[in-house]
């Protein structure tokens, strides 16, 4: 496979790769005819929680597809589920998990696959209708908006254990996520991208012939508190969480921001930096094979 | 989950119960307005074969799917793929087998998904567009027809270390499926199955309110050459192979069989038996969590 290969390759970069090769644009989902498709899954080897059920991981994962579509501005419809998992019992409870979150979200599953596999594996396609087409790169002068509730997952990741209600509601988000923002004026709309490895992840991604100054932390007044009472650096909280699930869109400067969305970030002229406090941001979010950067 | 579980049940059980739980129709694929939308997967540890490459594994889980799309008269259009491997070389020697499969079967190859697991897992999504809708359930008076190729993937399975043309044939085909047979009158066509876990599995499933008589056995010459020099039970060869990929057509009886196919088996009334010499037929395919049956 030439051209492919070598040191400090990732998930991201080998997709990004791979999609070049493949010519095809590279976006969070495919769009055809009208039509979006999206497949998303995840190994439980690598990405169960320890506080997350069978079911918790089945729901998880149709979350994390239906948040890709979704910022996306189409309408995701019927649900396919293919499971991969060591015995049918435990296939059974992600299955359960599915159920439910196809309930929650309006999907209609209408089929899938099983099969036996060492590890637990589930693999989650999502087919809707597109309104409208949104990439991922955003113009000078667009402010970025989102809803400013990064850091309760950092917080559970490190502190499940512990309770208390900060805490809870991280794990909560994490166990069983509800991606069902309400969504911004499309024609306000010039890039989006939802968070799961992180909003870290999210700014390096989106900031492509372009740079990004973050403002402020979009993060609620309890998790900056919890942060700053256990000396914690509030950077890494809320720039390298991940699952969050919340979106994060760049709007045209003259569009109204209205609740639950602020606008904490700015897009200007550049070369792909994300700053804040007048540094690079040095968190860059999740990926596979990788690892946190 | 009420209603599930107990003795004896395997995969096609689960998937049967499930669809039933779902309120979907069992079968093969998901029709929705027109769309067919397949998903299909499996994972190397209980999946894959010794002689297969991780580029063949990629390319049969393609094939796989696109056999079960097209037995039902329906066109693939669009391919995704999610990919789950220990390390991102392995993941992109089966992604160049999904590649070369896509451009073989004219599949757009958009998007996919990538994780990081313990065991290699590949789920293959297939979008489509439906000519008809095509179910597994036959009418008495009705005669079974297919493409003789039975037996190779058995012997395949046996002695792919030994080598010869007629096993050679089968390690081919089970490297690189080709499942673009021609299909029949589609008005003459009244069920359809690829046979991917056996011709057994597919006659057992295909047995249902109706009983299944089996007259001649659809392998050709050298394959029955080949079992009876080495006293292998033939029925087991034929039968309990798997992975041939090659279609089982109900058809009606007034209608032309023309080749590559011939008519192997006559639809009668009945419980839900497949009969051979006289006798049920013992062998029932593969299934996940059980085995061989």
């Amino acid at each position: 496979m030439s051209g492919f290969g070598g040191r400090g390759v990732d998930e991201k970069g080998f997709l990004r790769w791979l999609l070049g090769e493949l010519g095809v644009e590279e976006d969070d989902v495919a769009y055809v005819d009208g039509l979006v498709v999206k497949v998303d899954g995840a190994a439980a080897s690598t990405s169960r929680l320890p506080f997350q059920t069978w079911a918790d991981f089945g729901w998880r994962n149709v979350a994390a597809a239906y948040s890709d579509v979704r910022v996306k501005f189409a309408e995701a419809r019927l649900l396919l589920a293919s499971v991969t998992a060591p015995d049918l019992g435990t296939a059974a409870e992600v299955v359960q998990g599915v159920r439910e979150a196809s309930q929650f979200f309006s999907l209609a599953y209408v089929g899938g696959d099983l099969n036996e596999g060492r590890d637990v594996v589930v693999d989650v396609v999502l087919v809707g209708w597109a309104r409208a087409r949104v990439g991922r790169a955003p113009r000078p002068g667009d402010v970025l908006v989102t809803i400013p509730q990064f850091g309760y997952t950092s917080l559970a990741y490190r502190f499940w254990q512990m309770g208390g209600a900060v805490v809870e509601r991280g794990v909560e988000a994490l166990k069983r996520p509800k991606p069902l923002w309400p969504l911004p004026p499309a024609e306000c709309v010039t890039a989006a991208m939802d968070s799961s490895d992180g909003l870290g992840d999210v700014l390096w991604s989106m900031a492509r012939g372009v740079d990004i100054v973050v403002k402020e932390l979009p993060a609620p007044r309890e998790v900056l508190e919890f942060a700053a009472e256990r000396g914690l650096d509030v950077g890494e909280i809320v720039f390298n969480g991940g699952e969050e699930f919340l979106p994060v869109f760049a709007v045209r400067r003259d569009c109204p921001v209205e609740s639950p969305y602020v606008s904490f970030a700015e897009v200007v002229p550049g070369e792909g930096r994300v700053w804040w406090r007048g540094e690079e941001l040095k968190w860059r979010g999740w990926a596979y094979f990788r690892g946190w950067g």
